[in-house]
């Protein structure tokens, strides 16, 4: 049976998808540890198969996938130790089907969703969460409502578009809109999969198996994630829990969250040692995706990073740019500005804290930077001018130049 | 050694990368097939590992990798079977390093080069190339050229740039820029790996080796890939020629190259029956990617298609989009226009032949829909306007409606 728990109060209450809140300490709740031993089923090849014991799912209905997941953990090789800094690898979330790491989360979401009966679902966002859910709404052809932040650019809404669900744009208070998705859900029978919706973070935990499984079934020593609403942090942390869980590895990396400087609520509630976060009133910062001014799951990472030994960071906005050109000049990973706050978090800590190298750091990089042109144009770009005619002594002139 | 073949007059002479042509009839020339059995290493993860026998490759180096290819073999579950077509599979091709196959191709042509001892590379391309080029030519160190289109769009230029290589836009006819930075390559020391280098090409059997695999190591009955210089069909086919050779199939799939109809040299070549194609003046089509008015390996592809009873269609823009929108709204998968003509020519196809449900139809779904922003923009969305306050009732009337 599918029975979330409060992490505050510690009570049990079954699922239900349109309300996954404890009663009384009115923080989200997420799935309770199942008993029994579960294992990796590593004769499969898809994910939702390999990690199926560790997911609330009875069986998986893989026509309804998209080949999400499998991602290359690729081994950064200038970026990192050279540079002083442990062993580095980067989780390429890009190459996920809708091009960011929602769709672990959606995939899950979506199987559970029609094992449950649902016809319609729905999603809050303005990017990433908005395509992801409409791509896999489609595939398994439920009516699918995205709402829409009021300001949401063209870009944004013409990729979750494509997909053909019902777009509607909110005015209003986007936060508020959060919690009255849900409510409406509920009497409309629209199972509303936000940022943290408890299947969704169930399914955030198969990177951090696909971490561990790249690593040669080991633990890397850090693990840096962008953070915003809380719902991928909480998921990759509950992945090394159920790894620990299992016997596999017997401590949980130190997992840092990363937030944007410009909007950095729980970074602050972090650094003043607080146990509830202040929501903020202004956000500026280039990392839209992550600037969450009163992220849901907030007080929950507060307390399961200090449990287990993790850290928030906040980045501004130049190391964020500087460290998304050096993910692509250098390594050949172009991601989002959102994801290359984890590259520019890590040189933060490497800077107040000594890093050894022979430890291993894991930027889970979470979205193309294709998802973001405003933030691309921010990056000066030289462009030589030559005739044909001419083109052959220009090329030499650069290169004796260089 | 390294031994190229003419397909034409059959002769043999060693890998020249300045110039990968007959000297006698002036076609590209392709690796000539190697003796000696080849196998698949099963055991290997990484696709260049586990097909090295097939690649013109003595050994991989994976920190050059960025982890491309092992995409989604996705079977669609609309489009397709329940249409009357054949059993349709689309070989995701986006979920590669820089969301196109390109990929495939730049991944081995770049371990060619640092083993061949270059510290420079560059290529032609406006698009999908130029940053797949950047992308390995950051990763391994090496100066990058990237020589573009005059007309190349900013956003095309940001997504190639942000690599950092050296970008030059060069004025003058394109058709003969291809062929003189091969020229001003074997001055200058650049191994310009354009597309139908034929390093590039052997990386292409790889997807169709992985469609084998995907299949549970059969062949599907056709092919659908789009057609534009040559390149990807010329390896495909030569994927396919490869398990003939080795004795894992028996027969090649009918593979069909589609162009666009707007731009469609080798499509009208093959219906009139000709052994060599006409270049256009003029071109017109949204599908820019593939709109090449003189394709460097036009001829070989329909002396190809032709000895192994391949088709070649052209479709037009009317129905690229609509092929585009439908393996969105209907499968989740969102694909270039570039890439939807797969999906175009099969339903064409199924209208001029008929098509048995039981055969097996595979559509290379080549690149990201993110790449072409101005071809979303001809697809019409409708977004609707909600309050906060009114937002329930309005998605109930939408719900009602529907």
């Amino acid at each position: 049976m599918d029975i979330l728990e409060c992490m505050f109060c510690k009570k049990r209450y079954p699922l239900d998808v349109f309300s996954p809140f404890c009663p009384e300490c009115r923080e989200p709740m997420f799935f309770a540890r199942a008993r029994g031993q579960r294992r990796i089923k590593t004769d499969e090849e898809h994910p939702l198969e390999r990690y199926l014991d560790f997911l609330p799912l009875e069986r998986v209905d893989t026509s309804l996938s998209l080949g999400e997941g499998n991602t290359p953990l690729v081994k950064l090789n200038k970026v990192g130790g050279p540079a002083g800094l442990p062993l580095t690898y980067a989780k390429f979330e890009v190459q996920n089907p809708t091009l960011s790491f929602k769709d672990r989360g959606t995939s899950v979401a979506v199987q559970k969703a029609v094992s449950l009966g649902f016809s319609r679902i729905g999603t809050v966002s303005t990017g990433n969460m908005a395509a992801s859910t409409a791509a896999y709404g489609a595939r398994a052809g439920l009516d699918t409502v995205v709402l829409l932040k009021e300001e949401t650019s063209l870009p944004s809404l013409l990729a979750a578009g494509i997909f053909g669900p019902r777009l509607v744009r909110v005015k209003g208070d986007y936060g508020r809109l959060f919690y009255q998705s849900l409510e409406i859900g509920k009497k409309l029978g629209i199972y509303f999969m936000n940022s943290i919706d408890p299947v969704r973070v169930e399914g955030y935990k198969i990177t951090g198996f696909e971490i561990f499984q790249g690593l040669g079934r080991r633990s890397p020593d850090y693990v840096f994630v962008p953070l915003s609403s809380g719902g991928h942090l909480i998921g990759l942390m509950r992945s090394f829990e159920d790894l620990i869980g299992e016997g596999f590895i017997h401590r949980c990396p130190t997992i840092v969250g990363v937030q944007a400087e410009g909007c950095a609520p729980l970074a602050r509630a972090f650094a003043a040692g607080k146990e509830r976060y202040e929501r903020l009133d202004r956000m500026q910062t280039i990392a839209h995706a992550i600037s969450n001014p009163a992220p849901p799951g907030g007080n929950v990472v507060l307390k399961m990073v200090r449990e287990h030994g993790g850290l928030i960071l906040s980045v501004p906005d130049d190391e964020i740019l500087n460290a998304q050109k050096m993910l692509a000049s250098k390594e050949g990973l172009f991601c989002q500005p959102e994801s290359a706050v984890t590259l520019a978090g890590l040189i933060r800590l490497s800077k107040e804290k000594k890093l050894a190298q022979e430890e291993i750091a894991v930027l889970v990089l979470t979205g193309s930077g294709l998802k973001a042109p405003e933030a691309l144009e921010a990056h000066s770009l030289r462009v030589e001018e030559a005739e044909l005619a001419g083109l052959e002594k220009k090329l030499e002139l650069g290169l004796s130049r260089g």
